[in-house]
């Protein structure tokens, strides 16, 4: 145990928890009454009658799913946002959120920055803070955020109800965070590949401000046979998709959708087609789609401004996925996508 | 970005997070058929009609709330019961919980022996996990679970809500997990003041293995006026109480229940009764009551076998709490409780 009383925090700061509580995290809350302006030990959530809760949780820890020096108002928003992404492509309309913050240190600067960040992510995404912990951490920046969706009651779209025949969907642009990414690891490639700043800036906003489609949950919930969100790569979740519903799922390489700033690096050899579609965190929604309710979904994906793209089909066969080429050859993938756990 | 690929787990496991899910939380989730076996990306929680859902969230961290070489089992049940005490003191009934773990490293004995504790705890304490988050750490072992109960709707029992003339309660005995840590950290203080191993077992337990107590949950939601748990020491949550209900409250330290081991340790001088009244980790109920429930508050907890026992009083005054001695005098403490960011 070190919980030792003669810890200093490292800046002048509110003294204690409830002050620390009071300046960064209660203006977060104070628009949702079931918060209690987080001054009591739990908050209340009431679900609307015929509703039922869609609950999703992850972490994003420093040095592990971003820098510690990246900008504090991105790393907000990004912790909420992977989370948001989970609510949005099961068809979940976003409510409210708790978050567990682990600081190593106590920076007046950094905490206003993200308490700002939420702040803005929060009012993007519909959702209110209602509850959370503060502690002190020997080790890396941790957040961990819950995020709370609600769905009239029985319709989440799971990933597990695929069927054959159905056509495969994504939204936006695939791979662009990775090439993200590898712009950050290489800043040279953007430079052989001729990109100018505006491409080499959208790629690490995609991956360091990633924005579900959040207009498509309701399209979601209105038309998916099932859905999930690609976080580790479009072949590994779309596998994931396939299996879970025990169906065999092809993808045409050719039609996975690339933003300018992808098919500029593509084309001066900067990454593989299979490093987009293998790449992680794209925060894009994978649906299935029954080929009658297709057209319904392209309808309404285009009133609420979401770009949509029918990239395969699910057919009867062994279960999972894969991708073929134009001329109908099966791709080869030497990863999937990411897996903090996976046996190399 | 530390995303190695090359990054090798340090003993044999089911290879990939979805392995390591089926393995050791998919089996936590069994009975809850809204956890999707914790194959999909979100769970379902469905709220009874009339009922609305009590939220809380509490992390623990290795190295600052357990010793990283503590009993895994004992780990696994602390972190579900401090929040399961704070459920309780809301008078919430628990349902479920999703957790977040962050793993320094791979070791299967250690996420056998933790998953079977929570196993043993989520029995305990009447909910299953629906859902979670594992990932890789470069820190501590961490582990932060978001835990849901529920309520008649409105009838969450806040902090905010003591009224002067009201009586203040406390569950169990208090100071023994503060003693514990003393005993850990001093092992010679309980050889000095004479504890046999059966009382030494006692404190140490009530420090790794905290038991709210969950039947109190009920009668809390009956009876109690305000009400909360007590994890940072009695007088600092008491003075919290206060603060948030506007109102003065005392406490009579002669009143303060306290175990044999710690009757025996105060009576050698081995620790004083400010030092248990502000020693954390109690996870016991601090209710205020209107004098006239008091007598169906003290039935309704015996009949349901928890120790209760009045200990102050709540009046008019200026917002805060004080304790005083057998003979009327305001006693002084120079640390009411434990903060995580206090300045000294």
């Amino acid at each position: 145990m070190t919980r030792d009383p003669n810890d200093r925090p490292d800046r002048e700061l509110p003294s204690g928890e409830e002050a620390l509580i009071a300046a960064f995290w209660a203006p977060l809350a104070a628009a949702c009454p079931g918060a209690y302006g987080l001054k009591d030990d739990c908050a209340t959530i009431a679900v609307p009658p015929g509703q039922e809760l869609v609950v999703t949780t992850d972490a994003l820890i420093a040095g592990v799913h971003f820098i510690p020096e990246d900008d504090p108002t991105s790393v907000a928003w990004k912790a909420l946002a992977v989370n948001v992404s989970d609510l949005v492509a099961k068809g979940a309309t976003p409510l409210a959120y708790v978050m567990n913050v682990g600081l190593p240190s106590l920076d007046r600067a950094w905490l206003e920055a993200f308490s700002g960040g939420l702040r803005v992510a929060q009012q993007a995404f519909g959702c209110q803070l209602v509850g959370g912990d503060t502690d002190r951490t020997p080790g890396p920046l941790s957040i961990s955020i819950t995020a709370f969706g609600t769905v009239p009651s029985g319709r989440m779209i799971r990933r597990s109800t695929a069927q054959p025949g159905d056509y495969v969907y994504v939204t936006g642009t695939i791979g662009d965070a990775a090439l993200g990414l590898a712009l950050l690891q290489d800043p040279q490639t953007g430079t052989r590949c001729g990109l100018d700043e505006a491409a080499s800036t959208y790629l690490a906003g995609r991956l360091s401000r990633p924005v579900p489609p959040l207009a498509l949950a309701p399209v979601v919930r209105a038309c998916a046979s099932a859905a999930m969100d690609i976080s580790d790569g479009l072949m590994k979740d779309f596998d994931r998709l396939c299996r879970a519903s025990g169906v065999a799922g092809r993808i045409e390489a050719g039609r996975v959708p690339l933003s300018e700033a992808a098919r500029a690096i593509l084309a001066c050899g900067g990454a593989s087609l299979t490093d987009l579609m293998s790449g992680g965190e794209d925060y894009e929604v994978l649906a299935t789609i029954a080929p009658e309710r297709a057209p319904e979904l392209e309808r309404l994906a285009a009133a609420a401004g979401t770009r949509t793209t029918r990239i395969g089909d699910i057919t009867r066969g062994s279960p999972g996925a894969v991708a073929v080429s134009a001329s109908g050859e099966a791709i080869t993938f030497v990863k999937s996508g990411w897996d903090h756990f996976s046996q190399p």
